[in-house]
């Protein structure tokens, strides 16, 4: 059960709620760079209406084909909420720069990100639960399934995982220098771009940690963003 | 218009909505640890239905006492359906590591996250409107306003400026080592925190950049998370 790249299967369509109708070239929805986008992230956002009332939850998540992930205590307000089949939007985004144009107006920031509509489906299934749970925590940490004390029957009962297919999905990115009014290049402003990423730290061991136990090559090999 | 904590005001109060029900040790509603969390980040998400259907829009953010701002063009679907005052759910959320516990169940993330609920509202004047606008530019990059080009009457009334009030607000922090089951602590597996942090990088000059321009000192300041 490996994320792969389905490229097989045909690249997304806007609809007519997700059509970028506004910078329209920042819109892409080839399906390589969507799920590019998607694999990059371990944190997404998703909005649900309870009583009209929108709310945005973020939660860690991930991808298995044309479908994303997200679990939590079956207890969750938000699982609860959205396991009823209500529409959700999912949304991920990636803050990539500052973009430091000449007027207030053309500063804008480079990022990449991902929205899809839909109605998300519980996993009832314990092995197939079980499956999701597996290439979520080896996604980060190829090989840490193995080494970790197993799920039990109650843990699994109380974990909700939750999945969305992948069909309504528009996708959004803006990449490199500011575009300036012709006008402003001959200001005597600084203009470019300032880079942001994500970076992982050295790792920290447990206070309680076992005498003898070494960090696991996977803990170097995380890579976020 | 600095962004000042405004600790005289009163902390903030649950309500039947942003009362956290599960894992309250994670609960904060005082205001200082609130606005240090807002003051943190570039980019929310915005929670907000048009037709029944959620929608979350991530976008720059910013911080003026006991309000949070966003703005985007006027065309903007997000912005004008907002700007009508419908309801909405702003969160900010910043990752912070993850922790790897000895079992899948008890792995989580290190965050902190701030959700506020309200309506939305539009400023208007212009003068005010600039003035946010000065605030968000200054924020991450102090002296940057005065030496870019200054806003023309075109681009302010191309740009929305929204602002909600921090009233119904629920923020969650999760910091530390995992807690594992007691009896999970003698087993051979590698427990901590892989720290995360958002990095700034080298600034990079626009390609256009004029002769004889060097790269301001606040570059080198610029912080976010």
């Amino acid at each position: 059960m490996t994320p792969p790249n389905d490229t097989t299967l045909p690249d997304f369509q806007p609809s007519e709620r997700t059509r970028i109708k506004r910078l329209h070239q920042r819109a892409v929805f080839d399906r390589k760079t969507v799920y590019e986008i998607l694999d990059a992230g371990l944190m997404c956002h998703v909005g649900y209406a309870i009583d009209g009332q929108p709310y945005v939850t973020p939660t860690a998540y991930w991808r298995v084909d044309d479908r994303v992930y997200w679990h939590g205590s079956s207890a969750s307000k938000m699982l609860r909420a959205v396991e009823k089949g209500i529409d959700v939007c999912f949304t991920v985004a990636h803050l990539d720069g500052l973009v430091l144009a000449r007027s207030g107006f053309h500063s804008s920031i480079n990022y990449r990100s991902v929205m899809a509509l839909g109605v998300a489906e519980k996993v009832s299934d314990e092995a197939q639960k079980l499956a999701a749970l597996e290439v979520f925590t080896e996604r980060l940490t190829p090989g840490r399934w193995a080494e970790l004390r197993p799920v039990n029957k109650q843990e699994i009962k109380a974990t909700t995982v939750l999945s969305l297919k992948l069909e309504e999905v528009a996708c959004k990115v803006r990449t490199g220098p500011p575009g300036d009014d012709e006008e402003d290049y001959s200001l005597d402003v600084w203009a470019g771009v300032v880079p942001i990423a994500t970076m992982i730290g050295a790792p920290e061991d447990d206070p309680r940690l076992k005498a003898g136990i070494a960090q696991p090559a996977y803990l170097r090999e995380v890579k976020i963003g």
